[in-house]
């Protein structure tokens, strides 16, 4: 999206079409058609072609490393400096994609931010249009009130705050406690399509318990309430928690272990987080799934059409993306943009939490994928 | 269906077109053109149509009550003087709708029946289009293998074996086991679609674990293997756990008791078996369900098209058929036909499983319903 | 499912599981557990599993021919003795399968009629569950009134009035006129799903235009009226006109001889009929097409899971049927239950309509195609 | 989206969280922390909240409109100087929204563009995954060559190049033509997801048949052929003509006349192009209609999610965008961007054609309406 900075900064003077060397009087003439055609608001296509519809995607935004222990202390010292309330609503510090021109943009789709609470604070309630998430990898103390209904928050898990929910959050303790936002905010701004309402200024309830209504309604393997039996646009499950996404992978791998298929490569479980009314993605923009990769294990080359983030849940590993190799760990957060080159490998047992926007691309046919080593 | 008998038995002279009182001219004119057309193999639809199409439908099956201890004692007396094997490949009887003229039919479209298998028994391995469940009111010991997958049978457990699935089932105590099988075998048979096919004398896999591979890969919360992101027909689980359906009845009257919506009715918990690619039925032509109503509950009055098969699993409770009260308890099965006037009355705490055919009836269009006291 | 009759009319004693030779004692302990079962209800399946669930479909419809030669003159000499009205509702002949024991129906899920209507005959209106058609190999002068939209009925035209839909005829001339009838009517019966409702006792709307309304706002190529954006369970088009399908199939063997894929075989061009919302089949239960063959092409010889019924509209030509060959020509209609084997020769340029009940069997997953000569 | 440059060259400084006066040692601990967030590629939320997440949608694009006879005399300019070929690919001229920085974007979804051929000229076949379509507002002369299949383009005619189908055109005549072209340029540009191919240098099929093969093969009413019976991701019809949508049109006002329902409102008529696979719309990212305003036809105010644009086809009105009236009348191109508010007032009986993006919108539950008058 940059790109379209660019557009406007330098005014493009390719034109394959034209003589490459033309007259001083042709020179002038398009010059003056040029000139005619901005003022009415008109652009010619073959001096942007180029720029605008490349041979393959190239994106603005670029592959990125977010340390934890750069990301933890900085949002602790907003913490110390800025209070969290009405008008900014959250504490929350987005990563910025450096392809971006400093925009708070992770990729043009992806928000991806490190929200920070202390002790007993309260960020307010509201909405909004923009489907979010959050994704905990360490700490607790926190619940988040979606629709007033109390989701603990807790390391490991998943939490759900679908596009027009009301939703705020409150710390019960006196410890601080962080984690990652994961949001649509991009792509919504910049297909306008954005609405927001202010709720109360305190949470609506203010309970504490284990788990939420949601997960007493909704997590049962294979059930469905007679209560809900209409499908809904997002999953109604508040929180995927840590215990089944960890035991689910467990399985996987001692399944591929006893001989049977159950991982998607040699030493590498994967699971996607599910609307259970439907079995697919939890929101329309957002897919999300937690990846574990065995000590040793190489993932292929790939390239997708568009963009995902990842965060290092435990072990130490490697991102090669576009031939770089980034060595993280716990709590580092990676960016891989539209067709770059990626592959992971695991140095340790190496868990992973990612979310992306594949669900947009799906489900209007722009979907592609390449694999190294194979024929498309 | 029975009613096809009926038509061919009796030889209708209805005729609403005809005069009532034809001169013996006519009479005779009219009985030479309807031999003609007999002879012709074509038969006038005005001396059929009140039989063809009722105002509503109006089922040759019958509402109806199996004991279980009536049931239990003849399948085992059955366990006594008829070994399984291959052939018969199953002890199982089925349940005979009165009313459908001594078929083993427990409505037109649904078989029910009870299975018992002796201490040590192998019931040998085959597959059919047909869609097959079991599930267990009581007992343990058995294990269903689902093409080399061995499902362990517990009391509660619904266990799926859907069309073209290899299965066996294997008794490994010294203590005979009985359950209820539930299949569309009379829809199959009439529509003639269905293939059979054997399998192994002996199950392929005499393995006895806890859970089985399915349930290991699918019964968690929200979850899905990335292995497994293609859609299926039927769903992939081969067992819901008694512990998972208990658990999610508790938490909708807990649900209500705390406030909040949850229940299908006022103290009524019911959950829908699901396949978990979709969020929709187990197969394509079975929905099977489990309904909790507490002590003095009463359902309203229902007619619905398309039919069920109810087994009282645990309490005390009333159906109302058509105006006929009949007391059930722990076992008893009962059928409700098509468009058959139905409640419940539940005088103990009370769980039931159900099954039924309504998801032919949705996918085709043809379902309604109709409740008492609502206008329509 | 006459099947079912032979299953009660002869006490299946075929025991697969019971020893060939039962000693004295045995046997009549067999046969009083067989009895005490009876008594209760209940049938083992042992004694009835050849029977419920064959090898392959094994259907008690068979393969048969009816000729127009003979259709006809019989409908006329109903048209003679048997006034159209009220009660009887219809002057439909019902082609009765050999196989089903006297039903009035073609196979176990589909009714096929002739249709006669004498000069100013008024054939009053009602409504029913059951999706119905006319189909027009010759003649005109008649209106079938669908929901108040008169539609002209004329050589070629498709004409649908989907399930629960007032519908009437009325003749215009003071000729008479014959057409054929499919409905699901069979299907409805066997799953008690059938409502009937009477209407007016002439049709609510005598005009006769050309092309019905719903023709004005449906039948524009690739265009849907913006008034009609919501799908529907039924196509809104009440008449797919000669005209439009002689069309298609001309342009399609066009394009075969100029080079371009567009016919389903080598000469052999096919349409099917469709709901415009949807793209899908007309009604859920019954599919409709027509084909068009060169002189001298073969289709090669299939087996398919469902039923279906022709007529020849125009040309001579043979279908083989389990291997039996029926010459068939104008007006015959020819009947293919679910399994057998057929294949159709064209003598001449060779025209046909079809329809059948493929959309019951894929929407339940039952579907099933072998193809004579190609791997499955 | 151009919302982005602004971002980025104001450093807002508004923070709603922080005391509205902070001390200078404050203001200069904040100030430290923003530049270390900076350094880091991190942006806090509260300082951007307003801009990131508006109350409504805000775009940055404006209600526009262009007139044909400045678009045509500068594309006619254009065809003087500037061949077509190669490089630049085509000789066409975009709208660029005024509000969009100088991009050339009729919205931040859909390029809309006029095009110029010359006599003679070819526009070299390329293909690519953005979608397109074009409509000829007047001319003829010209054929697009889909996929080789040669398209005629006449006045009133809709023709889609759906995403990688390859697409050429060349004139037959020694007249110019120019037509209008909409695609989802930016879209696909601001997601990443455009690939680009290069076809032969001239068309592969110079032929100029009247109607399409795509045509012969689809545009029957209601019918499908056997031999396209794979539901496809964007229509295959590649041309939808004037014939057809003008004869629509007017069936829907005829029927209005005669009292019946037909239209979307009083004296206003429409049509939804659509992909007769799905009964969807044409493309995944693009929906195309046509409507005809009776002479005093005034539409109600509507604001809606999403954008779009309109080509006045015939007659003359007036579009009234957030409050300001344009009189418009053939050719003349109108830019409606999310949420404005607008309605459209006939003087003289008034055809449109529109293209929009609300099936992204819709396929991602971001759509939303607001009718004037009505309560949400």
């Amino acid at each position: 999206m940059s790109v379209f900075d660019e557009t406007t900064t330098h005014e493009s003077t390719t034109n394959a079409m034209v003589a490459a060397e033309p007259t001083p009087e042709e020179a002038a003439e398009l010059e003056q058609m040029y000139a005619m055609m901005r003022d009415e608001n008109m652009i010619p296509l073959w001096t942007q072609i180029d720029e605008l519809m490349p041979m393959t995607p190239s994106p603005a935004a670029v592959p990125h490393v977010w340390r934890w222990n750069t990301l933890l202390p900085l949002a602790a010292r907003a913490g110390d400096l800025v209070p969290v309330g009405r008008g900014g609503e959250r504490r929350a510090i987005a990563l910025a994609n450096p392809g971006l021109n400093g925009l708070p943009y992770a990729t043009p789709t992806l928000w991806a931010a490190i929200q920070y609470l202390g002790g007993h604070e309260v960020a307010p309630e509201h909405r909004h249009s923009q489907n979010a998430f959050r994704f905990v990898v360490e700490g607790e103390g926190v619940w988040t009130v979606v629709n007033g209904d109390p989701v603990r928050m807790s390391r490991g898990d998943f939490l759900l705050t679908p596009g027009w929910n009301f939703h705020g959050h409150h710390n019960e303790t006196d410890q601080p406690m962080a984690w990652i936002d994961g949001l649509d905010i991009p792509f919504v701004h910049g297909m306008d399509a954005g609405f927001f309402e202010f709720g109360t200024e305190r949470v609506t309830d203010e309970a504490t318990p284990d788990i939420s209504r949601s997960e007493r309604l909704w997590c049962h393997p294979g059930l469905r309430p007679l209560s809900g039996l209409q499908n809904t646009t997002n999953s109604p499950i508040g929180a995927y928690r840590w215990e089944y996404t960890d035991r689910a992978l467990t399985e996987q791998l001692a399944l591929e272990d006893e001989g049977y298929p159950a991982t998607v490569g040699q030493g590498h479980a994967a699971v996607r987080f599910t609307n259970p009314t439907t079995g697919g993605d939890v929101m329309p923009t957002i897919r999300a799934e937690f990846h574990r990769l065995r000590a040793g294990v190489q993932t292929r080359t790939v390239r997708q059409v568009g963009s995902s983030v990842y965060q290092i849940f435990e072990g130490v590993g490697s991102f090669v993306l576009d031939g770089t190799t980034h060595r993280v760990e716990k709590g580092d957060m990676v960016v891989v943009p539209s067709w770059a080159a990626w592959s992971i490998e695991a140095e340790t047992d190496f868990d992973l939490f990612t979310f992306g926007d594949a669900p947009i691309y799906e489900r209007l046919a722009f979907n592609r994928t390449y694999i190294e080593g194979e024929t498309k």
